[in-house]
C-alpha cells in the first residue's frame, strides 16, 4: 500500500488505529482451543470485529514463530485474511548483513505479502536498504522504543550533541523517503515526539505504548501529528484481550471503536 | 552446552571453528534439487563432512524463514541432526520487548533446542534478559559487526569517551555472565579486539568475517584469544560453497580441515 492510499484510508475511516495481533494461545478464549487453528480463528474474529475502526494490523511475529511451522501457517492465513484496504505490518524487528536482510525481505514482502516490516537499526545502512528495494513496501525502523530498555543505549549522548536515537533517525532518514520509510516511536516518550518531528517532519510514525503501556493518545497527537496525519497508533492488549469470554470479538470491537472515536475528534 | 564442555570440545578437536549453515537453494548443487528436502540434504552432507573439524554450527535463520513453513521444517531437521557434541547457534538477531523476547527464546531454545541465539542490543536490557533465563542456554549479543553499516551507529562517539559498541558491550556485560553471554565481533575489526578484551576479558566471542569477508585468522587469535581460548570463528561461504559439484561435501571437508589445521597450530 502506498502513502497516498494510506492517508485516504485514514481520512475515510477517521482513524489511524493499528490493531496488534499478538495472539497468545494462553490468553485466547477457551472455546476456541478445540478448533483446528485457534490462533487463526481468534484473529479472524478480531479482524471481522475491528476492521471498520482501524486502518492497519500488526502481528508480532514472535507469537507465531513460537509455534514453529504451524505458527507460520496461522500467520499466513491471517495475512491473507486481512482486507486489502488495511495496511499490514510484520512486527519482526529483523536486520542482518545485506544479502541476509534481502532474504528476510522476500520472506515477509513476497511469501507473506506484508506491506511493511519493523527493522532494527544497529547494523546500519546495508542491513536496512535491502528492505527498501521492494516497490510499494515499507521499512518501519526502530527509533525510540517504548520499553524500559530504551534508556540503556538509545538515550546515550553523543559528542555531536545528539542522542543515539536522534542520530539513528537522522542518519537513516537519508536511506529512504517518506514513501517507504517510517519509524517506531514509543508513546511513552511523547515528549520526544516534538524533537523527532523536527528531524523527520513528513515521515509516518508507528506509535506503540498507548493504553496498556501508559502512553497518552492526546500527547501523541499534540506532538506527533503532521499535515498528512503521519501517525499509526497501535493498541494490542486493550483491544484483543478486552474480554476472555465467547463475546471477546464484540468487546474488541467496542474498545477499537472507543479509540477510533477519540481519534475522529482530532481529524 | 555449558562453557566447560565447549572449552573441552575445542581442546579435544584443536579447533574453534564454527561452520555457518546459510543454505541458499540457489547455490546448492543441482543434483540435490530433485530430493524432497534439498536444504536439509545439503546440510546433512555438510555436517557429516565437517563435524570432525569444527565445534559449532550456525544456521542463519533468514535462509530458512525465506521458505516459510517448509523452511522451518528443514531447520528443525538440521538442528536435530547436528551431533550433541557440537554447539549450535541460531543466527536470528532477534530482540523485542520483554514478554516477546521470551517467546523468541522459547521458539529457539525449547521448540528447536538451540544452545544459543544471536540477539540485537538496540532495545536494551529487558529485550535481552529474557533469553538469559534459560539454564544452559546462551545469548550472543551483537557487539561490533563485520558489515560496512557497522560504521553508521556502532562506531559513533559518546560524551563519556566510549564508542556506542563499547558502551553496548560494557553495559550489557552486567546482564549475564561468561557462562551465558557471548558477543559477536567481526573479524574485519580485529584492531578493535584488543579494546574489547579489556572490557570483557573472559567472554567468548563469535567472530564472523574470516575468509570471504576479508578478516585474518592470525589477527583474531593475536588480539582476541584468552586463556580459555574464548573464540568461535565462523566461516560459511568458503566452506559450504567451496564447490558446486556432486563432490561438494568432500571439498567442504577439505576447507574446514585447512582452517582447523591453522587453528591447531595456535592451540
Amino acid at each position: 500500500m502506498n502513502r497516498s492510499t494510506l492517508i485516504e484510508q485514514i481520512k475515510e475511516k477517521k482513524s489511524f488505529l493499528c490493531v496488534g495481533l499478538d495472539t497468545d494461545i494462553r490468553k485466547i478464549p477457551q472455546h476456541l482451543l478445540d478448533l483446528d487453528d485457534p490462533i487463526f480463528e481468534f484473529n479472524k474474529q478480531i479482524i471481522d470485529a475491528t476492521k471498520d475502526y482501524c486502518v492497519a494490523y500488526k502481528p508480532n511475529i514472535a507469537f507465531y514463530e513460537a509455534h514453529g511451522p504451524k505458527g507460520w501457517e496461522s500467520l499466513k492465513k491471517t495475512i491473507d485474511y486481512i482486507p486489502s484496504t488495511h495496511f499490514t505490518i510484520a512486527d519482526a524487528k529483523r536486520g542482518d548483513i545485506g544479502n541476509t536482510s534481502g532474504l528476510y525481505a522476500r520472506a515477509f514482502f513476497e511469501e507473506m505479502n506484508f506491506d511493511s516490516i519493523t527493522v532494527a537499526p544497529y547494523m546500519g545502512a546495508d542491513s536496512v536498504t535491502p528492505f527498501l528495494e521492494f516497490e510499494g513496501k515499507w521499512v518501519i525502523l526502530l527509533g525510540l522504543t517504548s520499553n524500559p530498555g530504551a534508556e540503556d543505549f538509545q538515550q546515550l549522548e553523543l559528542v555531536n550533541g545528539n542522542k543515539v536515537y536522534q542520530e539513528v533517525i537522522s542518519g537513516s532518514s537519508k536511506w529512504g523517503t517518506k514513501d517507504n520509510l517510517m519509524y517506531v516511536v514509543g508513546a511513552t516518550r511523547a515528549e520526544a515526539l516534538a524533537d523527532i518531528r523536527e528531524i523527520i517532519p513528513d515521515s509516518f510514525l508507528l506509535i506503540p505504548g498507548v493504553g496498556a503501556q501508559g502512553g497518552s493518545l492526546e500527547d501523541v497527537i499534540k506532538y506527533g501529528m503532521n499535515d498528512d496525519i503521519g501517525l499509526l497508533v497501535n493498541s494490542t492488549r486493550g483491544i484483543i484481550y478486552a474480554d476472555m469470554s465467547p463475546s471477546f470479538a464484540e468487546s474488541a470491537a467496542n474498545e477499537a471503536k472507543k479509540i477510533q472515536q477519540q481519534m475522529a475528534a482530532f481529524l
